[in-house]
């Protein structure tokens, strides 16, 4: 049944995003500024669910595309993120119904609810992978034929580019070195799809889920309920690990915040390897032998010791208490399919998936 | 008045063009091919000069962008030289009515050739430069405020893209690593004007004074004028000096083909200093001291010593006898402006411009 988004959910919603962003996706403080802004300015924005949304709907995603650690210091405006959407309505021709979003993140699940009050569109409470990952072409669409493009980006500047691609890799590879030219971080509009394609391939109830964690820990601060175990419960998944940040190498490369965390607990340390998003959680003993606990595509997420608040990568900072847990992910992202775009591998680390419970997936060679 | 260019003509055209080329510009062999190809399958295409131009043309240019060193071995087809016209084209709204060359070099004067059989659209006798320059946006039309974007880009995987920038050095910047990630040739189409635009802006008869130069170039060598001597005479230069190649260091690097190369002459050498097109020509005496003999925006143009034939800056190779000579631009690259667009000062060198003559042009700080 559609619901109503108006300013006093929008900050559950980024801090229940920012948990499923697994450390990518945008900071949600940022993320409730934008969304807020627009609905205040705009009205609140209607959500629907999948089962309510008519076969020929034309579905668009917005996105911010680039390093979060560059998206903390340069953000967007309503008028930026109307730019692409603007250009893609042009490019298609006809005026998309329904406004979705691609991945779940503080920025990238509020930028949409922005995107939604000032068409005066409905926002699909849907999202393209249930959790964020740090390239374009890595969502469920793409496993189901959908094209990325056209794809339209612009930057704050008022540069705007549409492209074209034979498949989502190509649209991810050229808006990447694009998006790295204009600044390192740029709005995109694209995955154009019919409302039966939208059905098939989204991840569904992802907005009511972001409220429900995002509720879910604010409550438990001022219940007598520990905030993470809460988070654990909420995402069905296992805390990992709980210790102090004692290292944070971070770079931003090639368009991505890339880098590794170690968190230092009783027994040993943590190692984080993130590529904007966190991807392997890995713990050493003291002869140093590693022994990976999570690794994407499920879920790993940080958050802090006491509150619970999500901590994203670029905000990794020495001397934070977390703790570290892990989630499913939806089960799509374990096909073979999947794996290859999203497993360990892709990232360019040997090891097999290995899910949330300690479960392993063998990529088939 | 209009002339028609044949299969015939396409071999001057293209060496002639590859003179003014400066060493940029393609190969001019590949080139003819390309044109000859389209002009058999099409017809001739139709020349006409600016003073034929109804004012409200819609005048476009069609190139092809990336590193020579690349393009002699990633060939355009005549399908991927119209990708970008018909993306344009969709863009725009309107068709073109003529088809112009954005600058005069072995392909990109005949790449337009191809367009313009293909699309079945008279051909300018003109050009955007009067040479090559290795950046989009150093084209007069520019120092005329007219827009390079919309422009649409296309590789020959069936990628494409459509810009729209805030200036013509972002449709470069953006272009350029979009073209570097697609393989490092792409083909534009851009610069779409009107026709009053393009008589004031462009460079006239500059496919008439290829024909002239490459046809002076064959009949030199069957009759008892010295080929290089008779080129000498048509730009009205000066040979700046003969000898033999000695050293070539070349990198494809950010998409251009970067370089110096070391002439020695029985006086001492001769230095190129290339970004796809030669920029600074200059001699060192015994002591190393180095004069500066000629810089761009004037032309610098390394012929084969007793053919005349013109060597591109990808075709330079040991044990060549060349002889490198100097010739005028079009006076309006030495405006203030134009000097900080294409001057040695933009490529990071430090001196002034030198004209093909000695005379030197300080840039004003």
């Amino acid at each position: 049944m559609a619901w109503s988004i108006g300013t006093d959910a929008i900050g559950d919603l980024a801090r229940g995003a920012a948990v499923l962003g697994t450390g990518g996706g945008g900071d949600p403080y940022i993320g409730a500024l934008l969304a807020r802004q627009a609905v205040a300015e705009h009205g609140p924005v209607t959500a629907v669910t999948l089962d309510e949304l008519a076969d020929d709907a034309l579905v668009i995603t917005v996105a911010m595309m680039g390093a979060p650690t560059v998206m903390v210091e340069k953000l967007p405006t309503l008028d930026e993120i109307m730019e692409p959407v603007a250009a893609l309505g042009t490019y298609l021709g006809r005026p998309a119904t329904h406004v979705a979003c691609a991945e779940i993140g503080g920025v990238n699940s509020t930028i949409p609810i922005a995107a939604a009050a000032a068409l005066g569109l409905p926002l699909l409470d849907a999202d393209g992978m249930g959790r964020a990952f740090p390239e374009l072409q890595m969502v469920l669409p793409t496993l189901y034929g959908i094209s990325a493009s056209p794809l339209a980006f612009a930057d704050e500047k008022g540069n705007v580019g549409v492209l074209q691609t034979v498949d989502n890799s190509w649209t991810e590879r050229i808006a990447r070195v694009a998006a790295v030219e204009m600044g390192c971080s740029v709005m995109i509009c694209g995955f154009a799809m019919s409302g039966a394609q939208a059905r098939e391939s989204l991840v569904r109830d992802s907005l009511q889920r972001c409220i429900g964690l995002g509720s879910g820990i604010a409550q438990a601060r001022t219940g007598k309920v520990d905030p993470v175990d809460r988070v654990v419960e909420l995402l069905e998944g296992r805390e990992l690990f709980a210790g102090k940040v004692v290292d944070v190498q971070r770079a931003t490369t090639t368009g991505f915040a890339r880098g590794t965390a170690t968190v230092r607990g009783d027994d040993g340390d943590l190692t984080l390897r993130f590529q904007n998003e966190h991807l392997i959680a890995s713990v050493a003993d003291a002869a140093g032998d590693e022994t990976v606990l999570a690794t994407t595509p499920d879920l790993i997420v940080v958050l802090e010791h006491d509150t619970g608040e999500p901590v994203t990568t670029e905000g990794l900072r020495y001397g934070q208490r977390v703790r570290v847990v892990a989630a499913p992910s939806d089960p799509r992202w374990h096909s073979p399919e999947a794996l290859a775009m999203v497993g360990p591998g892709y990232f360019g680390y040997d090891v097999p998936a290995r899910r949330f419970d300690g479960r392993v997936t063998e990529v088939p060679a």
